[in-house]
């Protein structure tokens, strides 16, 4: 397979858009980045999105998006594996790409959903846990990260405060991202008082429902190099894995198989460590996943995830920068969009356009986006070199 | 790209299965058509269903049945273009096998339609469509293809009873498919008697809403080869081409222009023209669409396709033999799932396993699956040789 690189990247700030619909908002980000990579057709698009058919009564996002850009004869196909459909529409390019079945192709992520109630949108992210043995129970996702919080702070003798420092950094990062859907920082009283969830998820534990799009081209890295319009971000690690889909079916709730196994395969295409990353943005929909990523990741031993935080390690100066443009917590987590904005943020990075956000020397960037808790993980490597 | 082949093949009968849930369809089809490869484990799983979110209440398929398959730690995705979903996920999953990302994939097609009420049915059918611009303005999908029906009759000057036969020929193929949903022959009277859904459009000429979940397990040829458990079935074509997602963006409704460039590309890759393909399993949700489908893909002259139909060229002994095991009039059309029921169908012929529906000396089938009233068209075309 010949190796893949970004040529353009867009999205749009993430908010309530009441005055946009699903389609504008993908129409925004898609144009963008094909402006971006200065093309203006692309031969396939890859759409990741969740969850279309009820908050928009709108599936078949492939022609529908297709169409409206302009490139009605375009392959287009919608990819969906819950949180992390994002990624997954990544991904299906990238193979598309670089086996040579396409020459360039758009993906796009997009997600719309205030055009329904809180309610209807929980009822909604609860189709990504086990229908009979979850959410029928009555659990929602705040409530499954709520039992494994709870368990990891009793397993390995953590305080609730300990986690403070994922949302401080992933709020003062969304302070520098003019995208972001918080752009300001919190402070640990903030923190502290903020409303409890699920205890001991707080309002500040968790990610907001949120509307946004963003959107990359890819191709070949020797057409890219072609280009020279930017500094050539390259994909140098691609994987994927599942795990059981409920909780409880597996043998540790508080290890992320998927995400060891996905970042195992990664690192070994990328012929690196985790010590060579120069930063990561991974999937803190809740806090508890940021710490639990960071140990299956090897960027902490199992149950000292926490300690990077308290010791300021996932700063933008730390060891292993973390959310550096605010993270699911502050850029805000529009579901089948975040995946695909972890990757435009990356590329930002190791571009060199990461603003008041900028990692200095920023090599080697990592994803990670996660589909339900824990159940459906894919990890992206990016270069610049 | 390496050539990819089918070696296994499992599907449940199309039918109400009020006794089973999508989840235990999908695992019939799917462990059937490992034990059919005789293989114990796959590398990726690509899973084509439309509406689980809304019927069953369960969307994150990929990992949902990964994990009830004893499979968790595969990559699993599911994939939606709305009616052609099955045949997207396919060819995502060809994609990756054929550019050696993964060595053998698994594709599911599965729908569970029957849970819900048939309103509900209808209401999530039309997400496939426009929502702005033909859903919300009442115009269902039966409704769509009645328009299209009458404007061709109007403009080809065909009468009604020249389309009987696309429903004769798939309800006498269907009587010879135990997995098929009407296993009954019907005749001219009942053609003519049957109840009016959208005129011209009668029960007769229209798909039914059905449960059902088919499987495929593919490799490359190579090790397909060392295999040799059944004749080989390569894929010799695989091409995917979007259209505007509304009827009436387009400049002549009356052909379809994405299947015209799927089914165009895919005799390109097969080298092969028309005249060499010994069966078509095309997407006859309703009459109408037989006739489109055969246009566009050079078998019948524009405005021409109901003579292939009076002329019994769609007969098993005729031309061009479609629907040869029911197809989606008669075998039935669980939404997601058609698509590989069609390339399971294809398989069956192409290895000399369709029993009564045998076509005699089978070499060359070709499918056609189509999203929206056309608006996403997926060509796939096999050989034994």
């Amino acid at each position: 397979m010949q190796q893949v690189a970004i040529i353009g990247i867009g999205s749009t700030e993430v908010n309530e858009h009441w005055e946009y619909s699903l389609r504008e908002l993908a129409g925004f980000a898609a144009l963008a980045a094909m402006e971006d990579a200065e093309v203006s057709h692309v031969d396939g698009m890859f759409v990741g999105n969740m969850m279309s058919g009820t908050a928009n009564r709108q599936q078949h996002l492939g022609a529908y998006l297709s169409d409206w850009i302009g490139m009605p004869m375009i392959e287009g196909v919608r990819i969906e594996s819950a949180c992390s459909s994002g990624s997954a529409a990544f991904r299906a390019a990238l193979i598309s790409v670089a086996s040579g079945e396409l020459d360039t192709a758009l993906v796009i992520g997009v997600e719309k959903m205030t055009d329904v109630t809180a309610s209807e949108i929980s009822t909604e992210l609860s189709t990504a846990a086990d229908a009979d043995w979850e959410s029928d129970q009555g659990v929602s996702f705040v409530g499954l990260n709520a039992l494994l919080m709870q368990r990891y702070m009793h397993e390995y003798g953590w305080q609730k405060a300990d986690f403070a420092n994922f949302a401080l950094n992933a709020h003062a990062n969304g302070a520098g991202n003019p995208k972001a859907r918080f752009q300001r920082a919190i402070t640990m009283e903030q923190y502290e008082k903020a409303t409890m969830i699920a205890p001991p998820i707080n309002i500040m534990d968790a990610s907001p429902v949120s509307d946004g799009a963003a959107a990359v081209v890819i191709t070949s890295t020797d057409v890219a190099n072609s280009l020279r319009k930017h500094p050539i971000v390259s994909i140098i690690g691609s994987a994927a894995s599942t795990d059981s889909i409920t909780v409880h079916g597996r043998k540790d709730p508080l290890w992320l198989t998927a995400a060891y196994e996905s970042a195992k395969v990664a690192y070994g295409q990328a012929g690196i460590s985790p010590s060579e990353i120069d930063f990561f943005e991974l999937h803190d929909a809740f806090s508890i996943m940021s710490a639990l990523s960071l140990e299956a990741c090897g960027f902490a031993e199992r149950g000292k995830g926490p300690r990077l935080a308290l010791d300021g390690d996932i700063y933008p100066s730390g060891r292993i920068p973390i959310a550096t443009r605010g993270g699911l917590k502050a850029r805000g987590h529009p579901v089948g969009a975040t995946g695909v904005y972890q990757i435009v943020e990356a590329a930002e990075q190791l571009r060199g356009e990461a603003g008041k956000n900028q990692i200095e020397n920023a090599r080697i960037g990592m994803t990670q986006n996660i589909g339900g808790s824990g159940s459906n993980v894919i990890t992206h490597i990016f270069s610049n070199l």
